[in-house]
Order: structure tokens, then sequence, then C-alpha cells
């Protein structure tokens, strides 16, 4: 193939893409049965199904596609996360709403808290707040710290069996002496709304199929970035942490938008080298500011999905949460990025709901 | 964490890694029973589980663990994938021996092929005569291009009862109107030696977990990486290409193997730039010598995934085999290569037999 027809191809790709996922609304579409639309915006958070087909450039060529050009002076967006949670909630209950008209019944989610993990309280508290606020119906399995394995696993059981409720959810970590892999398969695929049954990670993998759920931490780095219409496909996205909960789901995701990603962890050697490259870095490494402004490129994107407890005499509670990224100096770098507290956190949240959403329609839909 | 403190931790991590996987016996050990060793070699081939634990520097401090250095003046080594091939398959021969006398039957390998693709035919034929060598008994079905899907799903279905068959290998690619997924999906897991089950996906890409299978290109570039002492751990390895085949799947094994990844695909926006931060990479795009020698940083390792037909008049079939890299140039910058043909080609078919092996002994396991 001659380097002109490779170069018009290419472009003819670039043009592809705004139109493919210039707009996502997410998964959550008001509406009882499987419509074009809520197909299509399923497609919109997985990415567009493309075909690689490869064209190579003679390498003495002119480069094509330059990045678009960073507007140094202008302040970096805030990305708000509260913001777009609470535009996803406002969806959420409409959706609710019109599952309870049609179908008479609400979605359900079941969390289930072992033990007495102050950081794990917290962040059940805020799930079963965000289910009253859409109108999700929400159960609570509370065991301490000593409880079996066996009787976290009945819990489990219970709500597999129990038709009312959609999702169901395992607060992470478990107590050290249980088996997080045997508790976590013992959840119906069907209600596995975390995402991290390896089925639903195979079919999130696997390009051209559809996991049921995905995790919701990825989902809301997705939807952070799709909202705010930056654009993907082809760009170089650092992802900083390899967790099923957050950095591998998202490198997967990433890569379903044909980003082009790389996987940094705690045995990258110079981890600031490659972050340095990065269009988007999205870290979830679980270390305060382990990301310094000297590891960003100018003008990268850069998603923090850390919630790092450090201490703090003058907080509250003596301790406020902080980001991976430092931000002070990373805002000084950075076209747009998101806070901590404020930016990840609520959008996953608000993806736990939409995936008991999606949980429930289905649940509705085949029972009828 | 101080800095110091954070360095000595690097170093011990450093100097746990050769002890960890310096020596590589695949996953083909002799013995009938689940043995110690067989399970230490099962981790071998996924690689050790270590936790993340990250220990940021400042940034001020001196570099930690540079590079080895690479002898530019010694030649680059060419990695004999059939010597390498030969001595998988004779540990394998030595097994079926074993197993054969231990259950009185051998392992059994059916093959699907659908259509009259000529390459389609070469690889099965490779793949029959490898079975005979080693002592695997071989089925062959073979259906017409005008076959119907349900024909082929039924041939799979009966290959699935069929106690004497292990593994079941649908030659792909299929004829255009026919459903992959389908016909993929129908396959037993048990029987999935192609590992190409979202299932087996999954739990590779799972960290602490085990697929029961694990593709054999994937497979085949670790045992080239293992087999020759290349240490793995932290280094930055490009894999260019995404198919479930071959890019995916060696994403996620080198991935296991706590290298630093990068995904490089069609859609990839200068992927000569990043290829060229990489220490090891693997090409699996399916683009004659689209890695130039431009595209290589000097002393890395290269393994060549590509096998691509081009025409040659002077060939006996009028076609000849290429790779993806610019073999003349490349070998000029790498410290070791694989060559096309005789590289990663032999020893895939290699890990086909290991993976068939695999599956009989789990299977005769459980029938006794």
């Amino acid at each position: 193939m001659g380097g002109a027809m490779a170069f018009t191809w290419r472009l003819t790709k670039r043009r592809m893409a705004p139109a493919l996922f210039s707009r996502c609304h997410a998964t959550l579409i008001v509406g009882g049965s499987k419509t074009e639309k809520e197909a299509a915006t399923t497609t919109s958070i997985l990415g567009p199904d493309l075909p690689d087909i490869w064209s190579p450039l003679p390498t003495s060529l002119p480069r094509p596609m330059p990045m678009p050009p960073v507007n140094h002076a202008a302040p970096p967006t805030i990305i708000d996360g509260k913001s777009i949670a609470e535009e996803i909630r406002s969806e959420i209950s409409a959706d609710v709403l019109h599952l309870k008209s049609s179908y008479g019944k609400v979605p359900g989610l079941a969390v289930i808290l072992v033990g007495q993990r102050r950081d794990s309280q917290s962040y059940v508290r805020y799930k079963i707040k965000a289910c009253n606020q859409v109108g999700i119906r929400s159960l609570l399995a509370q065991l301490p710290d000593s409880c079996s394995e066996d009787e976290v696993v009945d819990s489990v059981t219970r709500f597999n069996q129990d038709p009312s409720v959609h999702g169901i959810l395992v607060q992470l970590p478990l107590p050290q002496h249980m088996d997080e892999e045997r508790i976590l398969g013992a959840i119906s695929l069907q209600k596995d709304v975390d995402g991290f049954h390896p089925l639903n990670v195979g079919n999130l993998a696997l390009r051209g199929r559809q996991p049921l759920f995905i995790p919701c931490a990825a989902k809301a780095c997705l939807q952070l970035l799709l909202r705010h219409q930056i654009d993907l496909m082809g760009k170089h996205a650092v992802v900083i942490g390899r967790s099923k909960v957050v950095g591998l789901p998202t490198s997967l995701l990433l890569q379903r938008h044909h980003a082009t990603v790389s996987i940094v962890h705690a045995f990258t050697h110079r981890p600031e080298e490659i972050t340095r490259e990065a269009d988007i870095v999205i870290s979830a490494a679980g270390v305060a500011n382990l990301v310094r402004g000297s590891w960003l490129k100018r003008g990268s994107v850069v998603i923090d999905v850390g919630t790092n407890p450090i201490e703090d005499p003058d907080s509250e509670h003596g301790y406020r949460l902080t980001g991976d990224v430092h931000f002070d100096e990373a805002v000084k770098v950075a076209s747009a990025i998101t806070p901590v507290p404020g930016g990840v956190g609520p959008v996953t949240i608000a993806m736990l709901l939409s995936n008991t959403l999606d949980a429930a329609k289905e649940a509705f839909r085949s029972s009828v």
C-alpha cells in the first residue's frame, strides 16, 4: 500500500471518531425494552467495535495527525465529578420511576459488610444513601469480623435467591482469613454489579463481546472522559495501578475505546518516564501524592481514582482523603484534572446505581 | 516511607526475581498426579503472584536499578524456536508415555477445519503431524465452506461428548457467514485448548487466578523469553497487535510476570515512538515488515509472531512466510530476536500439544 493511500485512510479513520462517540449518554436510557438507543449507548461505554486495519507509513513521510495543540494559557478544566454524578443520578431516578410504573417494582441492591473498618463503613453509607436518592431499594447485611466464610457465602446465597435483589455487592476488603475469590464467586453472574466475575472480566477484555457489568470505577473514569468529550482513539493512556477493582478494568475499557494503553504498577522501573509520555493519566495506585507535576506531560488529562486517607488533626475525623496525584503541582501542567474528593468517587457510586438499574431491567424483562 | 528504605526494598524485590523464575520447565512435568513441581511450573508460566507494594522515590534521588548494560559488540542471539519446540515435544512425549502406562490411555485432540483455505489447511497439517510425533491421538473433522453454522456446532458437540477427545480446536478464521463466538462458545470449557473462552481470558487477566488454558501463541512467546532467561519483571514490553489469539493474551500474560506492558494497535498514533521505548517487543500485527530497525531500542528483545505470506515466485508454493519485523534491519539493533519461520511458530504448536496434555491429565485424574 502506498504512503499516500495510507495517509488518506488514516485521516478518514480520524474523521470517523467524533461521530462515533462524541456524546455519551451512558447506559441509562428510560424504557422497559432493549431499544436501539440503549444498544447504541451500551456500545458507547464499551467503545465502538472497529477492526484493526494496519496501514504502516514509511517513516520518511511527514507525521500524520499531530495531537491538537493545547492552549497553555487557558486554565485547566477541573472535572466536576459531583455534578456529573448528580446528572447521572437524575437520569437513573427517571428510569427507576419508569420501571415502577411499568412493572410495579423497583431495583434492589444488597450490600454485605463484614467487620468494622471505618473506611468500609463510610463507603457503604454513601452507597446506601445514593440508592435512597434515586429510589433504589437497599438491603444491608452486616456481619462481624469473627464470622465464618461460610456465613458470608450463606448471606450471598440468600440474596442470590431473593427476587427483589438485583445487585449484590460485597464490600472489600474482606477480613484476611476469608477467601475473597470464593465469596465473590458465589455471587450470581446476573447480580454481579461490581463486575468482578472472571466471565465479566473476560468479556470486557475480548473486543466485540458484552460483559453483563463493568466495574464501577472503570466505568466512572470513562464517563468522566466521555462526558468531557475527551477523544480517546489512538491517544496514549497510562493507567497507574492494576487492581481488579480499578486499574485492570480501566485499562481494558480504554482499549475498547482504541486508546494505546500502558499499565504501570509497583514493579515498573521509572514510572514517571512512561507517565510523562501520556495524553491521559488514570491513577489508581492507592499512594497519596505519588504522581507529581514532573510526571505529567503539559496538556495531559488526569483522572485521579486514589482516595488515600492522610492524617489531618484539623479535620473533623482526624484524617482527610487525598488522591494519588499531587493536585497543586498537577493542576499547573494538566489541561483537565479531577479533584479528590469530588472527582471519580461520586461517579463511581452513580455507576453502581447504573449497574443495579441495568440488572433490574434485565430481570424485569425476562420475568414478563 | 523514606527514600533510603524504599531503595532497599526495591533492591530486595529485584533480587527475588531470578530465584522466582530463572528456569521455566513449562507445564510439562511427567507424572500422573498434580505434584508440587507441577504446581510450581504452572505458576512459572503465569508468573509469580506478588503483591503491588508501592514505594515511591522522591524524584531527586538517584535512579534505582539501571537496566543491565547491553554488550553492543556481541552478536544478537537468534532465538531458535525449532530447537525449543523439539525440547518441549520430547518432554511431552515422555509425559504421554507415562500417561499411557498409568492409565492405558493417550491424550486426544480434535481439529475442526471448515472450508478450503490453503493457509488453514497447512496449519492443521502441522498440528496433526505434531500430535503424531508425541503420541497424541488426533481427529480431523473437515467441513465444506457451504456447511451451516449448526453443522459446525454439532461437530463441536460430538467432540465434547467423546471421552477420548481432551482438546478441541476450531481452526480460525471461519467462513464469514458463521458466528465465531457461538461456535467457539460451544466448546466445553475443559476442552478449550485454544484458551479463547471468556472465562479463561478473565482468569488470565485476574492476578491470583488460574485459567484452565492459556492461548498457545501467548504461551509460546513466554516460553521463548523464559527459556532464554530474559527477565521480565518491571521491563517495558510493547505488544503490537491485540487479537484474542495473540496480542491480548500475551499482554495479559506479560503482566502476570510483572512487566510494564503497552499495547500498540492499528489506531495507535506514531507506534514507532512507543515501540522504541521497549525493552521487549512482541509483534503480532499481521503486517509484513511493519517493525523496522528504526522502531527498536538498541539491545531490545524482539519476538515476532507474524506469519505473513508474501509472493515469492522462487518459492515452491509461489509465496513465502515473513514476519512482522524487518529481520535484516532488526537483527542489527536487537540483543535477541526470533526468526520467521522457525521462531514462535513451532513453539506455538508445541503449546497446543502441552494444553492438550494438560486437558488429558485433568480428565484422567478426575475419572479415577
